[in-house]
């Protein structure tokens, strides 16, 4: 391009600081739940900074938030680009929102140049990427793309028994949940820029990682019903715990990982919840939630056969009652080849290095991919922590990744 | 003694079904955590009820709350009954509520027959028997009598981090925690009511069971901190995952009372707490709390060292760190050969059948034990389930219980 985007890192940096502000927990833990009075607070902070920017603002029935940034043929398919801003509890101030005020930054820099592509840029704040608060991830993204019905979206539960119908509602959202996805044809390319979460930039001592295929987790949802009774006075023989057979199950999933034959296969339980919950009764009732991931389908559908035998096994064998939810089991996606050549050359463009490579943590992008050519942009981030307080990446990263997005955006909003 | 009281049953049970809506737990689940609105509420209707039938009412600085029948030789040390009223999450109407409103009917009872004895009959309501709320239960008779140390009992935290000296204050209770010490030679005896929490007395088709003894639990709190992360991004190898660690510390508890070659041995993890929570996150902290019971104290403390041991063996291999903290542990009591046989006679002057037997589940008997002559009246109650909604002891059943404490305290406070 002919004039190169001059990217103000500090200024993202600034944002990211303010916007970590709007949390449930105490700093420097994030944590900022679906509709919450924080995230609706981190929402309404987000607009203002778009409406500075002169960007068009539009928010749909279940809140994903879109800032658009006219091209000089409006009428033509938009370049997208966004992440999400949503946090669980006791995270960091980088998983997401890189991608979405990064993208805010990449716009306002483009329009500094004075430069006007033909094409609209589109920034997009996806709701809820992360499944906190409904057990199921990417809700926004899902909706958008047609990857997820309506209707059964709207009554997906939270854990004090709100639907998402109830809540958005709530939230002032009108509509209905059906005006949510994107008409045919809507972008004629998706970019998402991100923290890569995981230490294999910081190893090689690369800055930017191209991403070529995203893995996509299953989530079980294993809900275990036994019999309650007093610690003291039920004896052993005879006990229905359900928290010992939770207990096994999380562990078989743990083995079913490491059993795998696959370096990349994961499989974590990262919820337990126990009913009563008190330290005198026998646990009556444990929901266990376990993500199982792999870059290969065949690889992850296999752990998931073999984790739900295993808990039925124990269920068995321990007299509870066994339920196993899939809150999710999407196919992994492979990035668009043109969109991967394109943020290839936007690298080589700003003069920085960069690697291929996969992204083990899904994304927004997973979903986008099924409906605009997408591609993905990652920046290094300490250690490779990610969903943890101690979550950083640098001020140089930040900048360098946005400089590479927006002529990204450039190229792809002239094509 | 001359006239036999006449216990009312119905009345009792209408006002246990009373008391149970005091809860803030849909019925028929009854929850009732210390100096919650609904604990509150359901002292200032029992104060009602003590007031109603003309007995002189004190309340101590925890809460503890006495309501007093003079005898005719009221400098006499008194004979005391009681029990405690908080519930556990989920739980029943007529743990602990059966010895508080069944001793009350017992005094109006007495009171009816227009006999006075020579000693005071002293009620009490036990604050905290459960602990549900700071971890350590039986707050109110451990302090009343000397058992547990007022500065370190104000000091106890909750799991929203109040202590129990501010929530005590906050409940408008006031004076030294200190002052709560009874003193030496308050009482002459103390004889609490209780559902048996076992089905022994329902499979033997008795009527009473006339405790010898009660077995006392070590509770150990064991948190574990390992390394959180996020689930899809971080490989298996060199996980510290917290919750793992629990589950198997879990699973060798339950293991420590199956292989301790006791039948009475019990071990049971209720409570487990996981950090963050979230389904995509790795746990990086997990808290477990684990009942440990025996009626001979040889063998309880062979299971504590046993669980110990193992849950230093996981963490090392797991490399999360480990704190056990020993929330309470002590020795089991026995009941006073003189008020068993006064129960026995009771029993006999009663026409109802009975038969001795030790209590499994701990009470406040076992600390008032330390100050008076104790003993304690179990009744059936169906299947032997407690700590559960569907905890029932019949109309029946509670009249005769009443029936013979009534008998009982009019023995005692004759002597």
């Amino acid at each position: 391009m002919d004039a190169k985007p001059d990217v103000d890192g500090r200024r993202v940096c600034a944002e990211l600081d303010k916007l970590a502000t709007f949390s449930d927990a105490d700093p420097p833990d994030v944590t900022r739940v679906l509709f919450t009075q924080q995230d609706l607070a981190a929402r309404a902070y987000l607009k203002g900074l778009f409406a500075e920017a002169g960007l068009t603002i539009r928010q749909d029935a279940v809140g994903n938030l879109f800032a658009r940034w006219p091209g000089t043929e409006a009428e033509l398919p938009a370049v997208a680009t966004g992440s999400h801003t949503d946090a669980i509890p006791h995270s960091g101030r980088y998983d997401g929102t890189v991608g979405v005020l990064g993208a805010l930054e990449a716009i306002r820099a483009l329009a500094r140049t004075g430069l006007r592509p033909r094409r609209s840029i589109e920034l997009i704040m996806f709701t809820s990427e992360e499944p906190t608060r409904f057990g199921l991830g990417c809700l926004g993204s899902r909706l958008l793309t047609g990857s997820l019905d309506p209707q059964k979206a709207g009554q997906l539960v939270d854990f004090e028994g709100q639907s998402l119908e109830q809540v958005r509602s709530d939230a002032g959202l009108e509509g209905a949940m059906a005006s949510v996805r994107l008409p045919a044809g809507a972008y004629s390319a998706f970019v998402e820029l991100h923290i890569e979460q995981g230490p294999i930039l910081e190893q090689e001592g690369l800055d930017i990682g191209i991403v070529t295929a995203i893995a996509a987790p299953a989530t079980l949802r294993v809900t275990l019903r036994g019999a309650g009774g007093h610690a003291g006075a039920t004896l052993m023989p005879g006990r229905r715990d359900a928290f010992l057979a939770a207990a096994e199950i999380a562990l078989a999933a743990e083995r079913a990982a490491l059993e795998s034959g696959s370096a990349d296969a994961v499989a974590t339980t990262g919820f337990c919840r126990i009913h009563p919950g008190a330290v005198n009764s026998i646990p009556s009732r444990a929901v266990l939630e376990i993500d199982v991931r792999d870059i290969r389908l065949g690889v992850r559908d296999r752990m998931v056969t073999e984790i739900r035998r295993a808990a039925q096994e124990v269920a068995g064998r321990r007299e509870v009652t066994l339920t196993i939810d899939t809150l999710n089991a999407d196919p992994p996606a492979e990035c668009d080849p043109s969109i991967v050549a394109v943020v290839r050359a936007a690298c080589a463009g700003r003069g920085v290095s960069s690697m291929p490579m996969v992204s083990r943590a899904y994304h927004d992008s997973l979903f986008m991919a099924r409906i605009a050519p997408t591609g993905m942009i990652f920046i290094p981030c300490r250690g490779g922590i990610s969903h943890r307080p101690d979550e950083f990446a640098s001020p140089e990263a930040i900048e360098r990744g946005v400089g590479v997005l927006a002529e990204t955006l450039y190229r792809l909003a002239s094509q």
